[in-house]
């Protein structure tokens, strides 16, 4: 499936559409099968002793897999979240950024499912991994669909 | 099993462990069974529209289940949370502020489960559902345990 | 919102399109805020010590939830499950049949999500929690949706 | 990390412990990264239609992160599943067996965590994906953990 939106398309959709936490994601690479994102970590994000909050990388992994969906439908800002299953696997170390892998499972209808592996730099294990799904708002898909 | 904090020290505990977020927060009633926890909604909550976003609505639960399982077994800021699964079910009302309705599932040895309801001000039906698991670290449970 | 079917329409529903499993189950209560079914536990549902299995329960919790929308949707068989999150908090007794009280959270155009606790005859705490959401097909809805 | 069982080990200690559901099992590949199951699709796991029941993609995936923990810590009866979040994704085509791919992303002190993607015979895209937790009970860790 052809690519709808590329990096640089991704970012500027969100400092238009989500102009308060824009600055925070810088996307690495896009693909048909994922996307790489990374958060800048800062003091809003952090809890005592340096680590980043669970709402900060619940934030990570929303938006990662959004971008991942959009950059295969394109921009449709009414795609909402309506599950979200994460894991948290180990305190990240303070003071590091983190990195998240997602990758598309299902790009329906009416349904997207993705899933994410979130990264501390410095740490080879993952710090989360959670999963996603969004409503997709009727009329938004183009093109063929994958399941 | 008797409260080992009411709703005024689990405040005090917030003020001091999270003083980046505790002034969000407001712990309306506490008792055995559970906790009722309201959250004044502020700009940085915001999405394009008013409406509250997904990772506000996950502190709201995780603070609520947290708290109330501080309620049971004491001051033990290193309970960490483990694992999390939330539905969005409703688009909140932009500007109404947010109350979390949760309640205990298992206080065990090493594990502890709750589970909350998000409303909004002025909507009856709730707008967000949540699980959450925390490991308890060895030694913070007093008392004999639920499961 | 009025029921669309009764305990012994559920039955019968499931006893047409779920005949390997129907008999396991009894509705015993519905109403528009939801449902208790009970599950006789057969040896094909049993581990190694005589405690009901996983996917049992899992079977349990999906039946449950699936049953109490139909009761508001009326019998549409081809709603499907899209997402399940469980949390097994006890092992429940051996030999012990299980209840599950499943509510209704949403009852959307294209989207159902339920939450149920489980119980085992001679334990008040649950012995499992679990929230599901099903994909309801276009055109299935009958009257006017709760969210 | 060694690999504390192999492949046949580890159907030997299911034949052992679940004898009801190891028949339908067999393990193609495990290494310290993951472990690759199979299921022999029975009438038993059938809905109308001919296609996998949701509690027998369950069971396969609740297999599979098991074995691939055991194949790492050696054989803990005693693990037990304490979360499971499941998606599923498309519709199984009738008759084909079911494969697992399944990975561990924590085998902390007390919880081990992992997920799985379900695919079907015949089809490129998942037909499901999970993630479990297990608690696993004192001493019966060997060796340096992950996490």
């Amino acid at each position: 499936m052809d690519l709808q939106m590329d990096g640089a398309a991704l970012e500027a959709f969100m400092a238009t559409h989500f102009p308060q936490v824009s600055d925070d994601f810088r996307v690495r690479s896009v693909s048909s099968g994922g996307l790489v994102l990374e958060m800048r970590v800062r003091d809003a994000h952090l809890r005592p002793g340096g680590t980043v909050s669970g709402p900060a990388m619940f934030a990570l992994a929303d938006v990662a897999v959004y971008l991942a969906i959009l950059a295969q439908i394109g921009p449709v800002a009414l795609a909402v979240t309506t599950n979200c299953g994460i894991d948290f696997l180990r305190r990240p170390p303070a003071g590091q950024g983190l990195r998240a892998e997602a990758r598309i499972l299902k790009l329906g209808r009416v349904l997207a499912v993705g899933d994410v592996l979130i990264f501390s730099q410095g740490l080879e294990a993952p710090v989360a991994r959670a999963s996603l799904t969004y409503s997709i708002p009727p009329g938004a898909r183009r093109g063929p669909g994958m399941g």
